[in-house]
């Protein structure tokens, strides 16, 4: 029989009449004839309210702890479910994260699944059950539970397709698919049928609502990952190995824009341009868990450089005060920073071998009269820092630049 | 290292508050040296919460869901109790149910324990951990998640302190000990310092606010139970085993009053004196899971009798009608129920080698004109069935006939 696995996100189970409306559309997948296994993360807004009744007792939640408490919001939404199926009609059961098998490493907080033993979301299925396992938690060797952090169910529901062999694993969340743009940004963005792994993988990094680590799982493991909307029957958006070979020509080469905001840039002005300079700069941070984005180093003149990079906005203040510890150390003369930046990428497969992409991005921001204050490059995407008052302009004329909107 | 296992309710754990409070006692216990296992109660009222959150979604939900939705309650409190305690500079951990080893059957809802396997726990506390155990839940053998029932996180602590050998179980609650008779309604009863499981078992089946589950596995184990206040440091009552031989004749014959309110009461009129005529007609009451307290049946007249018994006032209804489906297959005439009564006890351990003291009940109840509906009697206690209205006369009357008060 085929399966299939949902995932339903937080929103989608937010009151009794969404998750009675969740449970409507699993019984008809289950009617169609198919085996269903559905992943759902905990209701609404329960895993930050968890965490900001943690801090009422705790300054510093011990993360075991924290994980064990968090992993109840799952268990609520899940149960919760299997009962609205149960009362439709449909015999249904809930598997926590280590009845499901999911076995992590001892992470803490951003644990990583190392195995799925798919014994008993198996044997459930084989008598017909359909089968709900709570999302973003697993358990460890000495059987203790931990979370996956953020995109935790995501990757849950990815990484049950590929244990079980899952035709197909579907996202239902609150947008309705993958788009060309924000649609909230550029109003005839264009939703895309089908998307490849690595586009979808960097659009995914750059503000569309799936993270990376469940589109990356797919991608080794061949799995299929369809994003919909569980509040409508609209299509939705095929993430898979599309197949370039016969269509390298035809194909459309930028496959959409993405944007971040809240950015920071910190420049650590005058650094000897030495090796190992940046090393003594970006561990440090590293070890504070601060997460760091674009890094650009100027060309040195007369072996003095600058090296600056971005941060969230959120980590600027811990970023700065870090760097600026480490400015006598490394020899450089000031730390400066600028809390008013976002980011703009082009992304799209089709990029790597055809030139003038990027030149075509610069003139499109030059003629809308918006600065680039760096620019950074992968294989398949372009990305450039600029004012954040200015993103919304910058995403609507580079998705006009590159006419990916809907034809009218 | 001595061993200690306390028990707090979910009164005790019910806001950041109280969670803190409660860390600050079981830091004492640990700086004076003792080990200390700690079970918690869901915080106030989430477990009726819960419950009705699953009735949201559906009319009957599943037992095995609603147990794995339940378990939650637990694992918040206690995770919440752990921070604070390592918030103070404690080291402790938390072990939900299955974690702490406590296996039990498959009956949902009203699970027993079969066996704790307390190799996690013992390893935790000889690291000098504080281990906060998540009361009500336990995991069967197939690994799924079962509570424990009405008074299930009393039955943990005490089953656990049995299968650690613990000196004592300390129930922390919010009331601060055990009385001769309920304080709100009789102004001077006197605390027990120290009462026999008997007795307590029954003054704990009829109104004392801990379960008789856990009283019975004290018991039979061995464990001295200590019921006390978690808001003072007042002394407390200690439930354990009397020695009775020393002060036979010394001793206080009556224990103290216990009542129950919210009784009702059904009368199959009418019914053929046959052997099995009872068997017939509480059976299907058993199989409805009816719970029948006192049972009468008249002396026969002419080979025709009538039952009487007792059901709590919430099941009236459904006892009610059960029966008048009985009526004819029993050839009885009519069904007849009185929904305004309630139940008085006098308990003592001593009575039963002493004459006179149903008497002396009898003779106390009628000066007081309070008319006796029915009479049930045991080894260490004596039961009458009366008008609800009068019940707290009567256990003001009672207790004060049998001179249970504090002397002035």
């Amino acid at each position: 029989m085929e399966l299939v696995v949902h995932k339903y996100g937080g929103s989608s189970v937010a009151d009794a009449q969404k998750i009675e409306n969740v449970a409507r559309r699993i019984g008809k997948v289950k009617e169609s004839g198919q085996s269903i296994v559905a992943v759902a993360s905990a209701m609404g807004d329960t895993t930050d309210e968890l965490i900001d009744l943690a801090h009422t007792v705790a300054a510093d939640p011990d993360p075991r702890e924290l994980d064990l408490l968090l992993s109840t919001g799952e268990l609520v939404s899940c149960t919760l479910l299997t009962m609205a199926l149960r009362n439709l009609g449909y015999d249904a059961i809930t598997l926590s994260g280590f009845q499901a098998g999911i076995r992590t490493d001892d992470m803490y907080g951003k644990a990583r699944i190392f195995s799925i033993e798919p014994g008993r979301v198996q044997s459930e299925l084989s008598e017909g059950k359909v089968v709900i396992v709570a999302g973003f938690q697993g358990i460890t060797e000495d059987l203790d539970i931990t979370t996956l952090g953020r995109g935790g169910s995501d990757t849950t529901a990815v990484a049950l397709a590929a244990a079980l062999n899952a035709e197909r694993c579907d996202i239902y969340t609150d947008v309705d698919g993958i788009y060309t743009a924000d649609p909230r940004i550029v109003p005839n963005a264009r939703k895309l049928s089908e998307i490849d792994y690595e586009e979808m993988l960097e659009l995914a990094s750059y503000g569309a609502k799936m993270h990376p680590r469940s589109i990356e799982l797919g991608a080794v493991n061949g799995v299929p990952i369809y994003v919909a909307s569980s509040f409508s029957d609209s299509a939705g958006t095929l993430i898979h190995r599309v197949d370039k070979v016969n269509e390298l020509e035809n194909r459309v080469k930028v496959t959409g824009i993405a944007y971040q905001a809240n950015l920071a840039k910190i420049t650590v002005r005058s650094l000897p341009d030495r090796p190992g300079i940046a090393a003594a700069l970006f561990e440090p941070l590293a070890a504070r868990g601060i997460s760091v984005d674009t890094i650009v180093q100027n060309t040195s003149l007369e072996r003095i450089t600058d090296i600056s990079f971005t941060v969230s906005r959120s980590e600027l203040t811990l970023a700065f005060a870090e760097s600026q510890k480490l400015l006598s150390q490394l020899g450089g003369t000031e730390v400066i920073s600028d809390d008013t930046l976002a980011s703009v990428h082009v992304v799209g497969s089709g990029m790597q071998n055809t030139p003038g992409y990027a030149s075509r991005m610069f003139r499109i921001l030059a003629e809308g009269n918006i600065n680039i204050d760096m620019i950074t490059t992968s294989e398949i995407r372009i990305s450039c820092i600029i004012k954040e008052e200015q993103v919304a302009d910058a995403v609507r004329l580079l998705h006009e630049g590159f006419e990916l909107g809907e034809e009218n």
